[in-house]
């Protein structure tokens, strides 16, 4: 698949580079598209990628992943324009500014929202509730780490799927774009007890089956 | 330990005849104590425990496991009274009335809410993101369903981390007890994958670590 990254922190950038590894075409939208750190990620990403404006990155792609922090998030999509029916991968976690919560209730979801800025995309929740170390690597000895994903648009979660799928995750359709009213909170949980609770980022979650 | 259950529904059922079997002593408290639902409890639980009214079975125990329906769960805290520095294992969701959602949003929680209701209580937030037929039988070959729970007294989780442990869980302290705005959605998400992704209920959520 094309794929455009928006966002070259850590999510965008493990993402990146193990989709590349995978075969997947990379472009990586960036304000700097020629900063030393987004050189440095696009030759780590190999020949086929490219570091480019966002606009650029999108025009070729059928897959973008929204990898930016939250706050700028609302601006971004504005400035983007017509997303003309791409699938919209959407990582973000609505956290508050000092990461102690969520700033959308359950009545809502960052997800949501962003449908709603986003009206000409197909959004999917995915990839926001495991650590780049999982990301990195979803197996824990048997077991794979599960991710969570959900959207209204069927034919946009089964790629979504394949992508969650080729990373060696367990992909787990959570059903509509509002169920990532829950996977969202699920985020919160984790990096509780990655981060509070001292676990480290080297733990997920999975749904184990019987 | 002695243990009031108050609500004879699912929950407190599975989790009274495990932890009789387990040898804690079980007070079922119910509006209808005689009732043949609650004389059958009684009788597959065996010949320590014992059905009441609600008032009796919390004298005489050190903690209370909350499994009652959350409209309910206003009212019968007010009627409840002075708890005297007991546990109260809040096992609620506080799901709307068709089920579809959380009443209660990011800002606060059940747990956060009952505690306030509850003020001589020293609320737990347990058992609430679990099938019942998990909670009777917690392993999945050889991994075990995770148990997440969160509350602010230190001596009150270990009680109930002891409780969580004896049933086979792995146990998941997640915290304070403003983590119960992230595990009462947990609970959202795992009802979504049973009831509406047709997982059914025999699967359940751990955290993987390596």
């Amino acid at each position: 698949m094309k794929i455009a990254i928006l966002g070259t922190g850590s999510v965008g950038g493990i993402l990146g580079r193990r989709w590349a590894q995978l075969g997947h075409t990379i472009r990586f939208g960036s304000r700097l598209p020629t900063s030393e750190k987004v050189l440095q990620l696009v030759a780590d990403c190999g020949p086929s990628t490219r570091g480019t404006t966002w606009h650029e990155a999108i025009t070729d792609s059928e897959v973008i992943l929204l990898a930016i922090p939250w706050p700028a998030t609302q601006e971004a999509l504005g400035e983007l324009g017509d997303l003309g029916g791409r699938v919209l991968i959407d990582a973000t976690n609505p956290l508050t500014a000092d990461f102690s919560g969520i700033e959308l209730g359950h009545t809502t979801s960052a997800a949501e929202q962003i449908a709603d800025w986003a009206p000409t995309a197909r959004v999917v929740k995915a990839f926001n509730s495991a650590s780049t170390k999982v990301m990195a690597d979803p197996v824990f000895g048997d077991h794979r780490a599960s991710m969570f994903y959900c959207g209204d648009d069927l034919p946009a979660k089964a790629m979504v799927r394949e992508l969650v799928t080729g990373l060696g995750f367990d992909p787990i359709d959570a059903g509509p774009l509002t169920s990532a009213r829950y996977i969202e909170p699920l985020a919160m949980l984790y990096i509780h007890l990655a981060f509070k609770q001292g676990w480290g980022s080297n733990c997920a979650f999975e749904v184990l089956k019987r």
